[in-house]
């Protein structure tokens, strides 16, 4: 089901992404509207100030799953980057990430090893953020589906989920103390990456401000930069997310109270 | 419960850790027996000709969980790399390869951009491997742990999750094509990463020979480099792994056939 606003903006056939295919020397970068894998790369290319052409898949058009796609990434996912200069295809965003840094001018990483060294450490343990997030946004949108069989999402192993995903966040918290980036006073990749994963648990109706303050400024900081407005997913812009993450999910008020998230 | 063959060469106790903690300038590798996350950080160390203490942690003694050990690491988990030197301490695998990399000489990846670009794709997704091989050895030992209740796996999602395992492999045949390793002629650190997640899937009763040819020699080749050979996990060497991956398991034979794999 390709939604009307996806199609303004993203590919939605075999026929136009043929049509999208690299020239010589250019660079391209497929992505889809709302991957976090996708978004890091579109800003690491905004913030190393890359000449790039920008390609969006329709994830709902099947597009991703055409053997055309398939020629790309045997993965049939996004992002997906081509560098018709260097006759390279990469896939994987931290493959991407990492060759934009290895060749590339305007470097995402600190020179000094001990800095090098935190921001590493922070890049990769930023993938616990997403999959605790997508662990509990899968668990409870099957649970949402299945609310007409009044199947209701088991309160202990939902509160076990929401406990991890707390630590987790009370450990980021530690970390941005005394700093207004998770390694110094400036953003480098690893602000760039953990915050597609925050900035995705905010979209499932994750709330920071009054929880976890100094996430929260710094998740504003983040924002204000030009190139995540710039490259902020379409499609955000103008729905609503699936506020599965909203507090009252977890408050096990069984469909009793009034807030937003019994509306889906 | 700690074994015996652990106690003989890991870490058990927090006085025993505190004891190992490096001095200045020392370089101390914390790892576990049998963990594919650590044991890469091994071999890469012997490849890159780095002088290391090495400081093998018992996962069933419970140091990991210890106060000490997490000052080191807040995850609780292996490999942690403290490099003395330069005063850093570092966790997450991937990081720690990462900064070996980009301070150490004898370099892992290749020099020119399209194979440093083919490197770093297969580094990434060789974690589907990993999670894949994962998930199917703890579904199944789960349905181990309940046999007595008479619950048998569900052979459905058994056969799914194989059939996924499956394809994976295929597609690191296909990467295998015409070369020895996965990038060229040599051994990278691809190589080095993707061999931990299969020699993990190899423990667990994977069969490479006749089903996987070109994985299966590719395996003989990692397994036949000094590095590997000189890290081996030594609880693999004195017992046998659970056989989970063993084709029993799915030629749904209920039970009736009398391969290996029934006994554990």
């Amino acid at each position: 089901m390709a939604t009307g606003g996806d199609t303004e903006y993203a590919i939605c056939t075999e026929q136009e992404l043929i049509q999208s295919f690299a020239k010589a020397g250019d660079r391209v970068l497929y992505w889809g509207s709302g991957s976090p894998q996708a978004w890091r790369v579109l800003i690491a290319l905004e913030e190393k100030k890359i000449e790039y052409r920008s390609v969006c898949i329709s994830f709902s058009s099947g597009v991703l799953k055409t053997p055309t796609f398939q020629q790309i990434n045997p993965r049939m996912r996004v992002p997906v980057f081509v560098d018709g200069a260097a006759g390279v295809i990469l896939y994987e965003c931290a493959a991407i990430l990492a060759y934009l840094e290895q060749f590339y001018p305007n470097p995402l990483f600190p020179n000094d090893p001990k800095l090098y060294a935190i921001a590493q450490t922070r890049l990769h343990e930023s993938n616990e953020i997403l999959s605790m997030v997508g662990e509990m946004v899968v668990y409870l949108r099957r649970a949402q589906a299945n609310a007409n069989k009044n199947i209701r999402p088991n309160p202990e192993i939902l509160q076990a989920k929401w406990n991890f995903l707390e630590s987790e966040l009370k450990l980021w918290e530690m970390y941005l103390d005394g700093r207004n980036f998770l390694v110094a006073n400036e953003p480098f990749l690893c602000d760039i990456v953990t915050f597609t994963n925050i900035a995705y648990a905010v979209r499932c109706g994750l709330q920071l401000d009054g929880l976890y303050p100094r996430l929260a400024m710094w998740y504003l900081r983040m924002c204000s930069l030009p190139s995540i407005e710039k490259t902020w997913p379409p499609h955000w812009k103008t729905t609503n997310g699936f506020s599965v993450l909203a507090k009252c999910h977890f408050c096990m008020c069984a469909g009793k109270c009034v807030c937003s998230c019994q509306g889906e």
